[in-house]
């Protein structure tokens, strides 16, 4: 399996490959390596069923759209009518529908294929998503909450898939686990029928192979939805139009506080060789800094505690959050301490950061960070080192990602190199309000140097496909 | 003193009246009732010398604006560069600066003289304003929170004045003073220098002793201010131009629960006579219902409550809060209460009302409805009878009006007609977002039926003017 979803959409609708072949290799490579890495929740019982539609489609001429006949993974916090929704969670009384979420609808009318619904952090609350296993090294996480997305495509057990992203749970999994992440703008990709963590804070968003597949995907993905109340009637452009554009007088944005200082050594050394990178493909870099970034972290979770605890309100009521893993439980039941006046204020912190960054990009085209602090950390590990300082994994890694949930801003991970353990290394790429199609462009331009996402971990290598 | 502001404009500007003559008879007539009505915090001292000014100014051909040497009046929450702001409060620790809010600024560049400052319910959170006295009764409370622009309009001792309504503190005061009182769409006015009661509530807006004067402040008043982060950029039509359109074939829409049922028989009865007046002048009335409103008061509640604390977060802290008035303290203390899952929750039910009224507005063009279930009550009074059901004064008199703080609506009280002891019944008009003309157009041709504005309190008569 060397294709990314692209090639492998062009190859099924040239007839040069089958949907059922494709499908059936699929199953194989997840029926190998799956019980390790443990990145499904479960695996569609009817997918080769769909494939054989798909081919027989395909025979009569009909190509359904985009994506015909290809196998794609869906985070089970997305409800879809064919198989059950847990959101990671084993506590009682939640029921979700049997119906399919907006982002899954669009995916089927383009014609893909749900292969299986992939593993989330509990209620997307957590950025570990255990049991699933990152597939640089199963001793460690994946990242989350979309972190069986994010194992799924690094094992090629998919071709792309479907992420939410409410702090970082896109980009930190893409980040980790070598893959391209992409959180579009707040608005841009509807969120009906996704289980609710944080409602001005989710976003939904794929994961993907390469730069070109991500853009492929948010084709597909983007458009307005009057049942989200957030979702923007905004024009689609073709994202995949403007991929080749180079990135030549482009003006790199590099935010000099809060996204540097504090990183593992090698992250830092490999995300400034990055910006050197797209220097030399002829882009301006211009540095710059938000001093207001201090206070985003208690912002952010007072915004997302508070709403998480009234999304959980009857659970609450009822106990069920007796059910959920300790770390899950804890932040849902201290969220029903957050006062309404500290909620407010964090808001207003928010529209001060919107207001900063709305400033800064007058001034730069795109805003590169790293995309987490810290590479994968082992299950069970406790705390994390950066910049010398102790701190809890969540609070790491959530750091450099939660700034564009904030502010609603498109940001997009793509790997930029691994450290010596050989573990990957994530770049963050941030633009302007539905500017999806410049933070594609300029991805694509860093790949077409370094095309890291290349790279098969040794579990997948090997696998028959 | 019988010209409105409108007249009074328009005698100035034909040079039939000075601006000089009409405010020493203003200042004489407020020097002889304002020690029994205190409808001001304090009166301007270059009152005068800014009439000679602009009686200057006129001989030399020069005229500002539309209220040329008018004496207006300014709720004593609204910045002023030339006088001190209390926002009715002796409560330590709060510095207000000087200078004119945005408003203010506006009435000045129209050429309008501001009088002097009215009293308003500390911190514009409650509906009795004391000490103002009603000029209908002066053992009775003229309403709030701008009390004394709706009393010192009603007692003749301005020609407009400004208030602010977050729950009704502009049409409460308006319908129990028989005054004229608009609260724009939240966004068509600026706040910028008003003293923050809760931001996604709060409202500018005229009192006035006519519709057509609403109208003519609002021309001057409307437009948007980017240092406003509610203020909405939307064209600014002019809301005179459409006042004589008649009402033949309109649609009344009248919202039989919440708004009926539970007011004084008086009132009730006041206000169905002027829906069947509205009818007689050609229009269609439609009645509806909207379920959800039994929610709002909770909804309106956890929201104002939560961000007055968060407003006054450093008064808390330094326990400025024991220097206010104890109903005052007691809404702000208990405000830190709020928890944030609630606050989400009601902006959710905010969310539904708005798309409620929505739907409404696509059957209707205006809502007509009481102002407020009770004419003014006693100062001191700790409760008043609507629908056999004994209740707070401040319960029951903003329960018709904040609907339309939480929707965000505009909305206008005007006088129809009086009660058994002689007190003021104020009929609401509310239409959709930002067709403000179309409120104004109703009301004016119920004006033109019965002109109730043009009664004097028996306080007011006899006063050298």
């Amino acid at each position: 399996m060397s294709d990314d979803l692209t090639a492998l959409a062009g190859r099924i609708a040239s007839g040069e490959v089958s949907p059922v072949g494709v499908m059936e290799a699929l199953l194989t490579r997840i029926r190998a390596l799956d019980p390790e890495i443990e990145a499904y929740e479960c695996v569609n019982p009817a997918a080769l069923v769909e494939a054989r539609r798909c081919a027989d489609e395909l025979r009569r001429g009909e190509r359904r759209g985009l994506l015909h006949g290809v196998p794609v993974a869906v985070k089970d916090n997305y409800l879809t009518a064919d198989m059950p929704t847990t959101a990671g969670s084993r506590a009682p009384g939640y029921r979700f529908a049997r119906e399919d979420s907006a982002a899954v609808a669009r995916l089927r009318s383009a014609g893909a294929i749900v292969i299986g619904k992939t593993r989330t952090h509990e209620f997307a609350w957590g950025t570990e998503t255990p049991p699933t296993r990152n597939p640089w090294d199963p001793s460690r996480i994946p990242g989350g909450s979309s972190g069986g997305s994010g194992a799924a495509l690094a094992a090629r057990l998919a071709y792309g898939a479907l992420g939410s992203d409410t702090g970082g749970s896109i980009r930190i999994p893409a980040s980790l686990c070598g893959v391209v992440g992409l959180k579009p703008t707040f608005g841009r990709v509807s969120r009906t029928g996704i289980v609710p963590h944080s409602w001005s804070l989710d976003h939904a968003g794929p994961l993907a192979l390469s730069v070109r597949d991500a853009a492929l995907m948010l084709n597909v993905l983007a458009g307005h939805d009057p049942l989200d109340a957030g979702s923007a009637d905004v024009p689609v452009p073709d994202y995949t139009a403007s991929l080749d554009g180079g990135i030549e007088g482009m003006r790199i944005g590099v935010c000099r506080n809060h996204f540097f200082g504090r990183n593992e050594g090698e992250v830092e050394a490999l995300v400034e060789r990055a910006i050197d990178d797209l220097a030399a493909l002829g882009a301006q870099v211009i540095d710059f800094e938000v001093p207001g970034l201090q206070y985003g972290l208690g912002a952010i979770f007072a915004i997302e505690l508070a709403s998480s605890s009234a999304y959980h309100d009857l659970g609450l009521q009822r106990g069920a959050t007796a059910a959920m893993a300790d770390d899950v439980r804890t932040l849902v039941e201290i969220g029903r301490l957050v006062s309404a006046s500290d909620y407010l204020k964090a808001e207003q912190l928010r529209a001060r950061l919107i207001d900063d960054f709305k400033a800064v990009f007058e001034r730069v085209d795109v805003v590169v960070t790293p995309a987490s602090p810290v590479t994968a950390w082992q299950r069970g590990q406790a705390s994390v080192v950066t910049g010398g300082v102790e701190e809890s994994p969540l609070a790491a890694s959530w750091r450099l990602t939660y700034p564009f949930n904030l502010t609603g801003l498109p940001a997009l991970s793509l790997p930029c190199g691994f450290d010596s353990r050989g573990l990957p290394v994530g770049l963050q790429i941030a633009g302007k309000p539905f500017d999806e199609a410049t933070v594609l462009r300029v991805a694509h331009a860093y790949e077409g140097v370094h095309h890291w996402n290349a790279a098969l971990p040794p579990i997948a290598k090997g696998i028959q496909s």
